[in-house]
């Protein structure tokens, strides 16, 4: 089965793309790797979730705050290589949460995106990670993912906005 | 025009060389990529910007920070590949500020840095990013930045220090 | 002489391979770069150092610390590649250091892997790195790395775990 019909499946409808709030642009591919820029857990241009994990926010609430943050991810790279079934294997992902004192259980937060994963591209979703907890995030959200991601050989992305 | 001659036309001399403060490498190259160490903005071997962003230093400073940082990377890429004309491509930069407690602009800070990339490479210096907000840097600085990036295919640099 | 060969003359038993504590692998390889997750100071399933520098723990048994996460990056790149003397270069490591209020000494913790890889790879074990100080780390460590490995033309692991 395909992973765009995978993600019907699962009941996942992507958000639109995030646009960067910067001078930066979302993806940048170089080879068959494409490295995706920070993504945070908004919605058409608006955070849906603020706060610091174990303080403001719970583990179980930033668990869906990676989860979103991972879906501006998939429609990046959507919108870079025209499909997610031209997604080779997620490479590394690194998972940035901002943590209030004490709180350590930041791979369980961002497991919130690997299983999304692993459940929509099988072993191709198996990545290498790190999660570490930081001081502030960009807009005071809890969670920000950081993509390297391979590309079946011969894709080209055409514009790059 | 080049990119050695948009540098001159944009007013910027840049700093020496800096040298990594401990057993690492300013810079290692594997095929077209170039891996540069975390940058700080400091000038001939001395740090010119401390502290945490919103707290002791403004962002207005931080961006500045930035800047400085960017250049030492640059210089560091220059050394790399002989000039800065064989850079094909800025792929991706992470940009870490030291935050002070609830300083959430880590995105107006690293555009101190984006914003010089764009100026001197165009297109080519339309990166992939990420801005985090670290707890503390290496000695106080207020930003560090690390940055890959892709050399014209066929530069191989000699010397790597 | 071996890489293998050198391990043993510098005493150095490497700990059983670490298990990711979620939905991920260990590393990751696409063409000859191998992509190792977030490596903590733990031996066989075990958390060895907890708390953060300048508060809980010193700087030295943070050196140590990080000499330990080292090992089980070494371990991985074993299990990734059958030998450490299939190590072409250390590319990339980031160093993350648990950092309480005022420490800065970042470097001086991460020297603990840098002067390892050195002693133990020589020049191809020359790396870019990146060190910042984070807010808290997963389990409360106080240090996680992560690194990028470039193998010898051909390497291809056999199975991924």
């Amino acid at each position: 089965m395909s992973i765009e019909h995978r993600l019907t499946e699962l009941g996942i409808t992507l958000p639109s793309p995030p646009n960067p709030v910067a001078t930066y642009v979302p993806f940048v591919q170089v080879g068959d790797l494409l490295f995706i820029s920070g993504m945070v857990p908004s919605r058409d241009g608006r955070v849906v979730f603020r706060g610091k994990v174990g303080r403001e926010i719970s583990k179980e609430q930033a668990y869906e705050a990676a989860k979103l943050s991972l879906l501006n991810a998939l429609v990046t790279i959507r919108r870079a290589a025209s499909s997610l079934d031209r997604v080779q294997r997620i490479v590394r992902m690194t998972g940035y949460v901002a943590s209030g004192e004490g709180f350590v259980e930041q791979p369980f937060v961002i497991n919130g995106a690997s299983d999304l994963l692993v459940a929509l591209f099988g072993e191709a979703g198996r990545h290498a990670r790190v999660a570490v907890g930081v001081a502030e995030l960009p807009m005071g959200v809890p969670v920000e993912l950081e993509l390297i991601v391979q590309l079946v050989s011969g894709v080209r992305l055409e514009t790059q906005r």
